[in-house]
């Protein structure tokens, strides 16, 4: 009956299936420490049948990393409404990243410390998921940029910069966050949104921190 | 004449030659390319001096994550009088952590790419470091919000955020700022001062960025 229902069962399902036992297996067991064994029997397959859909332990682990890097920057660009005002972007977008980390820890695991822990064609893999994110986040602060100035003063590489920031201060929080008791999302999302907002704000209105005058001479 | 003067270095010299060539290869060329035998022979010394100074190519990666990782730390503990204002202390900190990084891009190298992207051992190493730097960052955080408040607002935990989420700005911007040509470690400090003091300085004062009140519903 087994051999039944594994052959009526479209090779589509049951390859997710496989990929939610991996990304379950490797987010909490780690890449090296993961087994086939563990993954099929959770999975509910055969081994074998493991290896003939996805390869090898390799590109089993990089499908992982494909489907929930493409999971996560969907979250993050439905979650957000490009006709709001910027702030309101920035939130919704922080609101959808700390959501879907919480809700997958596994997959943030697999992302953020397993795939950049064992090789760079895996740390490859999740840069370019990385720089669709920073694209996004660049543009968003372009467009906010354009908005709050008649004549753009802020640089291009300023902007690439400061959403290279966003980026990494989002990254360490949804590791810090998934790893300690009690804080949520959302507090999660408000605690970066505090940080950066009020800053980024001020850059939009034209009104830059400025060095103590002693140390820079002018 | 070669054989006398190896006699007549001592040790801890030849090791630190031997470190200097090894980050220079793992941060070069990665980890797994780098050979010992290019390293030797970078360092001056023969392959065999190598490993019994530093047993072996693990070990040897371990020592340079070690020495690399102190370096920095310290490099950002001595750019900061704690005797400064809040904003002083975070500029002149961003200062020295980018101008470390930048002068030592080989080293930043090992530490952000390399040393976590081959084992979990060796991203323990990193980890360490990194807590203590974000422990730094911490008590600079509530040391100045202490300060402006009469009783402290910001909880221990907001204060934990967002050091964690200065922190990986920092990672995230020196990472982009040395693979970025004609970004100065002076720009660098300026973007993440920008994004982020105005931001925690409205924290300091009481003045959190507040979510739109048609989402939250208050």
């Amino acid at each position: 009956m087994g051999a039944v229902k594994t052959k009526r069962m479209p090779r589509a399902v049951r390859e997710q299936q496989m990929l939610d036992a991996a990304v379950q297996t490797f987010g909490q067991r780690g890449y090296m420490a993961a087994s086939m064994d563990e993954i099929a029997e959770l999975a509910g397959v055969s081994k074998p049948l493991v290896y003939l859909y996805l390869n090898s332990k390799e590109d089993l682990f990089t499908a992982c990393i494909r489907r929930e890097g493409q999971a996560l920057t969907e979250a993050v660009r439905a979650g957000v409404d490009t006709a709001s005002p910027a702030d309101r972007q920035l939130w919704d977008g922080l609101r959808a990243f700390f959501s879907h980390t919480a809700r997958h820890p596994d997959g943030w695991s697999v992302l953020h410390l397993q795939a950049r822990t064992h090789g760079e064609p895996f740390a490859a893999e999740v840069a370019a998921m990385r720089a669709e994110l920073v694209a996004f986040v660049t543009e968003l602060i372009a467009v906010a940029a354009r908005e709050a100035h008649r004549d753009p003063d802020l640089a291009d590489r300023e902007v690439a910069g400061l959403a290279e920031a966003l980026v990494g201060a989002a990254e360490s929080l949804a590791a810090w966050s998934n790893a300690t008791p009690g804080i949520t999302a959302k507090q999660a999302a408000a605690t970066l949104m505090n940080f950066a907002w009020a800053g980024l704000g001020n850059l939009m209105e034209g009104r830059p921190w400025s060095p103590p005058a002693e140390i820079e001479g002018r």
